[in-house]
């Protein structure tokens, strides 16, 4: 089996599965709970706020602990949105961001709240120049993700929080569920005020994800209740899924501290292998995120491809799993103005620090030879 | 150890982690994908929904699979109220639910909402004629717990179901978090239109959870994005977390089928042990919910009974884990008009299916000898 579509979901490391399982029996207690069970528990707790402070490089206060990305792009957004509404209603986002950006500006667009989509260059970048151009007295929020999981498009976060630095009430939230272990980002430096991570992005459990959000900065929380985690996100804290998240965090921090070039290499041998191909266009200009290459086949529909390539056991996607809004165009590679003929023939390959050259090269033979049966 | 704090969580049981370790392992597919690993997890997805139904009795699309409790208590309640917004802003509740319901519905109070908290009576029960007489032309929402958690009482659903059945527009949730699996209640009959359930308090794992949505109610999610769950409630699936609730689900309902019994024997054997106690006021009227027994101890802190009892390795709780508002005193003993001596001295045991007749003599006897010591 060849899986090449990890910016859809990663196969779980055997150390976080076991670290789940024994947090999940051996400590079971409530945090919240006075007794011996519960207070071993809040320590672990606190213990993974520390080690997701320290792999963050931020304060431990600042996690909070969610149920995966779009739980942690709708709290970052609704909840910024609902805390600051008497500052402003206005907020700015790109038209290439994940549906659980975009769609939680849409829901609160029907609240009252107005929301700019900025376009983007037909890199697939956001322009910083079209973030200062929207800027408005009342914008309470720019959103602007950190690697695009359609393209792998690097945004350029630190020109757009050095351009934000100075505005006091205008929060800047990154969604970094593509980027994390492969493309290095400093949270401090950047003015990033709000940071969604994801755990089953990363080889941790499904379930499992975190928020970073600035002690100065207030929040309307999506869960009240009783008052845990700071009052940002109540309900019993899932402890095994929260130190499996940190496990995950650890083990692909160091892995890119490491062997950083290791995905970069399948990347470029990909590339040079699809550029011996009349057919394909790719869609990815270079020097982007290291895990994901978009390319296009024109004339061919790539569900087509998408089957035979899982009939011999290999696995891409055709677009991120979760963008179906029009059945057949993307709206990332819309938003880049693709010819139709390429935005409605894309696939994604998308790698983890698991896969290897031997793997690449198997790939781009079946590809011939589907490609080749295909044209008879 | 001697556990008897499972209404604050419980253990997992070894089948639920197993199933949790194998779906993880053997199916980590995003079920939005639409190769083979995909199209296997939204196979098992399906099937849970569709186990789910069967064992509440209703229909696989009306099971939401959430984080949690809290998470489920926060959808049901903000998500009436901001779907119905335009039909009434009034939701009536009771002053002895859970933080989750009470917190949310005081958030919706500042977001223009109005909220009845109805009082209860002296044994904890919410009277049927209070609602009666609290509804209004614009009243969106009834949310009534089935199961106390602090004091096990029995809410008269059925009544308020009836009741509420001729009102289209008023819609019935129920938090079941303390009553599934230990004390039988009909969804279908019983007017119920959205109800409550939490993995962790029924011998499955933290972060799971489901909120049951009868189809012809709408719902804002708290989550907007990829459109999972029937756009009800948007992230990638945690499948291995879904799969294991429902396992949980079918153990403790078989177990209740064969051996309701059981519970209800400790329950009896702890209240005639501490009839020989003449320091102990029991606070649980009889024939409420088998698994939790709350008494006072007054004129003795309960925290040094607590932490004399951590000593010998025996863990009940002072109150609910997670409704520490006051710092001594239980809003839900002093609703139900307790005098303060007997209000902050309560000791909530709670039992689950393995715990043992050996268990509560074990535990009467250390608490005797306990207080023995203590007025010395
Ligand atoms: C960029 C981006 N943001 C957010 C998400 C949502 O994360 P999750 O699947 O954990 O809800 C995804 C993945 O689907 C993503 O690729
Ligand atoms: C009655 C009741 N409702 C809701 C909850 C919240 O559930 P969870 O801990 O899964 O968030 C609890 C438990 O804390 C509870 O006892």
């Amino acid at each position: 089996m060849i899986y090449f579509d990890n910016s859809a979901t990663t196969k779980p490391l055997q150390e976080v599965l076991e670290s789940f399982h024994t947090v999940s029996e051996s400590y079971y207690g409530n945090a919240s709970s006075v007794h011996r069970l519960g207070l071993e528990a809040s320590r672990i707790l606190r213990k993974a706020h520390e080690q997701a402070g320290l792999l963050l490089n931020v304060n431990p206060e600042e996690i909070i602990f969610t149920s995966g990305g779009t739980e942690g792009n709708n709290l970052a957004i609704k909840g910024i949105a609902y805390a600051y509404q008497s500052r402003g209603k206005h907020i700015i986002t790109s038209k290439i961001e994940h549906p659980s950006v975009l769609v939680a500006c849409e829901f609160l667009a029907t609240q009252g709240f107005e929301i700019t989509y900025l376009p983007v260059d037909q890199t697939g970048v956001v322009k910083v120049d079209d973030i200062k151009a929207a800027l408005r007295e009342d914008t309470i929020l720019v959103s602007i993700m950190h690697v695009n999981n359609e393209l792998g498009t690097i945004q350029p976060i630190k020109e757009i929080g050095a351009l934000l630095s100075d505005r006091r009430y205008t929060f800047f939230h990154v969604d970094d569920v593509q980027g994390f272990g492969k493309v290095k980002l400093e949270l401090k430096d950047n003015g990033i005020d709000l940071y969604t991570l994801s755990g089953h992005k990363i080889h941790g459990l499904k379930g499992t994800g975190l928020l970073y959000v600035k002690k100065q900065v207030r929040l309307a929380p999506l869960f009240h209740g009783g008052g845990q985690q700071f009052e940002r996100r109540s309900g019993t804290e899932n402890l095994p899924g929260i130190v499996s998240l940190v496990k995950a965090m650890r083990v692909v921090t160091e892995y890119h501290l490491h062997h950083a070039e290791h995905i970069q290499q399948l990347n470029n041998k990909l590339r040079l292998e699809l550029s011996h191909f009349p057919e394909v266009v790719i869609n990815t200009i270079e020097d982007q995120a290291p895990h994901i290459l978009n390319f296009s086949i024109p004339g061919f529909k790539p569900e087509v491809i998408l089957h035979a390539l899982t009939e011999r056991n290999i696995f891409v996607s055709t677009k991120s799993a979760c963008s179906s809004k029009k059945p057949d165009e993307s709206a990332v590679l819309s938003a880049i103005q693709l010819p139709r003929a390429q935005s409605t023939s894309a696939i994604r390959v998308s790698f983890s620090y698991h896969n290897n050259e031997g793997e690449v090269e198997l790939f781009a033979r079946v590809l011939k030879k589907i490609l080749k049966d295909l044209k008879k």
